[in-house]
């Protein structure tokens, strides 16, 4: 992921990162999407649906170790298999 | 919801809140999942797979308005349908 390709969570709009931080998203959170298939080092997603902040849905993953935001096209098969598996997976 | 039934996202384990904001968990965060289809009243949900910390997947949903955090029982059909529907749905 480089700094051409970062596929972070930051907001589209500069509104308020103190809004964001008591949850409210004021827009739509992601700028691109990571294209990689990169389940295997997602810690976590965050599913946001479509809403009158943001039109489209949004799938915000954390990685492991990093931390790092990244997100993920809804549409793709391979994150469909991803949320899947993090639902029924028992360790 | 009330007091008595109450499926928050408190922490199981009372390790450091502040190590929580940091987005490290320690403990499972759910203590018991909601029964009731509350699909509509969902703002996002956040999927954790079982990890070192907490042997199973956790879903835990932040409902509109109130901002109240409860977890959903994964292996719930309807559970997976609401996941699907936010990961397709656009306003």
């Amino acid at each position: 992921m480089s700094a051409d390709n970062t596929c972070s969570a930051v907001p589209r709009c500069q509104l308020g990162i103190s809004l964001r931080e008591v949850g409210m998203e004021l827009c739509c959170r992601c700028i691109q999407t990571e294209s990689r298939r990169i389940g295997r080092h997602i810690e976590k997603v965050e599913i946001i649906p479509g809403n009158s902040h943001c039109e489209e849905s949004e799938i915000i993953a954390t990685l492991k170790k990093t931390g790092q935001v990244v997100c993920l096209y809804a549409e793709a098969p391979w994150v469909k298999k991803v949320i899947e598996r993090m639902m029924s997976r028992r360790r």
